[in-house]
């Protein structure tokens, strides 16, 4: 039948020139009014907003590293690498606008997985109203890798670094975290069957949602004095605020809010919770920190925002370190790496 | 020896974050007052032009299918990816101002040769005053791969699309074609030895030269009416322009400047040097098309430009097809594929 065979043609098969064509077809014709040409020249070419300053990140996916399509589907991995990338732009306080896709295909990738990919990378890419405005293809011999580029804008001046953190400052985190590291080490065990009430966890870290709302807001509050999204887990990214900004941090264990299921799925894997929720990663919330004189102000933006915002520790001077500090008062350091790609362990 | 065993270190023996951390080195505070956030935050933050458009492109660049890390140095590699990325913006007629950069690297690589592509990215950056503004780096099981996104700027309303071309407009190319396909076709023959004479054909491949100052300076000239960089071949890179423009075109054969040496190496390869010339890729010249009733205002430009530029052929309307005439007035038909990354033959 040739519609099944159709089906299953790989990129190999159809060649270069019909894969430009699909996703140029998936991605022709934003909506945004500021793109002047999109896909299909040798530049996308934008209209730039001259209020605003220009944000723009870069993020890869790479097949066996970051994710593999026996466990996540091609369209949520289409979404998931947009997701991530909006996220970045989210942490600055900006709004993610406009994006590149760079792949590179192994050969035996069935067609209608790429279209799938595509298909909601546009899907994902929309849900904030932005646009998909060039792509490349190559070919690679093994891993499928998925490099996205995203732009965005943040009013002139109100970009939010990981560098203005000030000792007395209160940090907050949006969201509970933990959920994608226990979601990823439940996928982890291909053998054993997920339980119904912990699939939530798997979907947590297949399907992340960039907090893009939230860190409009929180920039836009003007009370946020440094911002970054968790990524490689909590206590590597307070870590990075704590370096870029020159200061300490104490983190009360008792405030940081865990997510539903993550305690069942340690057990279910002889694990300690607080891996997860401490340097599992790829929570994708929020982590910011909010001048003490501000706090006022800003509880108004907090009681607006759609998720729960919660305070969890304050910023302290470089020379005390970063501590979480239990229930009963014992300190621990929280110095040290949080998910490495490169390294041993 | 201590020295000699830290040359031969690797990525996996020194982890993500000390890479991380030469890379920042390598690119920390770009010399653009434009960039008010470089590498090290979670975007960077660039204050645009408000009376110029914004170019974005990406271009990826994979091990064992654009290069072999047997045949470039890893200095030469970090040159080349940023150079073809400037050639895209440089069909547009824009100057390349901003580059993201997202590596996945195999573990094995040597980090002294990560250190020496970084090197190549930023020498090859500022050579055009440019500032590699992000980074982002993942581990692969085989493969490099080095992914560019350049952002760049042009004149409001100034940017040379694919599709402006019209019957009538005189067609015309910058420098001469052939050097890169057939430099990469001496370097396929592991076995035989390259002679000394065809050398800069290796060099052409390897080192390939944006047209940066040609291309803003043919877009200023407001004479041409569409551009595109000589990446695919000539005869696919015109089928380009003509599809973009619902136009044919005719191109004469004697006209085609083919470089110094490509008929030599076709001789030693048993090749058509024509097939170099016509499909080979990888010129990185520019081929433009000009309005008649410009020519004249045309040609000052043309004078004052640093390479030479030849007029090799006409626009006509979409029916005639796209051909090359022969010197005795054959005609052939220059349809079909240049280089295609995916396809069979």
């Amino acid at each position: 039948m040739s519609s099944a065979s159709s089906a299953e043609r790989t990129v190999s098969d159809v060649g270069e020139f019909e894969l430009i064509a699909r996703l140029t077809s998936t991605f022709a014709k934003p909506e945004r009014a500021d793109v002047v040409v999109g896909i299909g020249d040798d530049t996308a070419v934008i209209s730039p907003d001259p209020d605003a300053e220009l944000l723009a990140t870069c993020d890869a996916q790479v097949e066996g590293v970051h994710f593999r399509l026996d466990t996540i589907s091609p369209r949520q991995l289409g979404r998931r690498v947009i997701a991530v990338s909006q996220s970045d732009i989210a942490s600055m306080g900006g709004m993610p606008t406009h994006a590149l896709v760079s792949a590179a295909l192994p050969g035996t990738l069935p067609v209608a997985h790429f279209d799938e990919i595509c298909g909601g990378m546009q899907e994902q890419m929309a849900t904030h109203g932005g646009a998909i405005v060039g792509g490349n293809l190559s070919r690679t011999g093994h891993e499928l890798v998925i490099d996205v580029s995203m732009m965005g804008y943040v009013r002139r001046g109100g970009a939010v670094t990981r560098s203005g953190a000030k000792p007395g400052d209160a940090i907050f985190v949006t969201g509970d975290l933990g959920a994608s590291a226990a979601g990823r080490d439940l996928l982890s065990t291909r053998s054993a069957p997920i339980p119904d009430d912990l699939s939530h966890l798997v979907q947590a870290h297949i399907s992340p949602t960039p907090r893009v709302s939230e860190g409009v807001s929180v920039a836009g509050s003007g009370a946020a004095t440094a911002m970054i999204d968790i990524s490689d887990g909590l206590a590597a990214d307070l870590g990075h605020i704590c370096a870029a900004s020159g200061v300490g941090a104490e983190i009360m264990q008792a405030e940081v809010p865990v997510a539903e299921g993550v305690a069942a799925a340690a057990q279910l894997r002889g694990k300690d919770p607080w891996e997860y929720v401490l340097r599992g990663g790829e929570d994708y919330e929020l982590l910011f920190t909010v001048a003490a004189a501000q706090l006022n102000q800003f509880r108004v933006i907090f009681k607006e925002l759609p998720i729960p915002i919660r305070r969890i520790g304050r910023i302290l001077p470089q020379e005390n370190g970063i501590h979480i500090v239990a229930p009963g008062g014992e300190r621990r350091s929280l110095a040290g790496k949080g998910w490495d790609h490169f390294g041993g362990d």
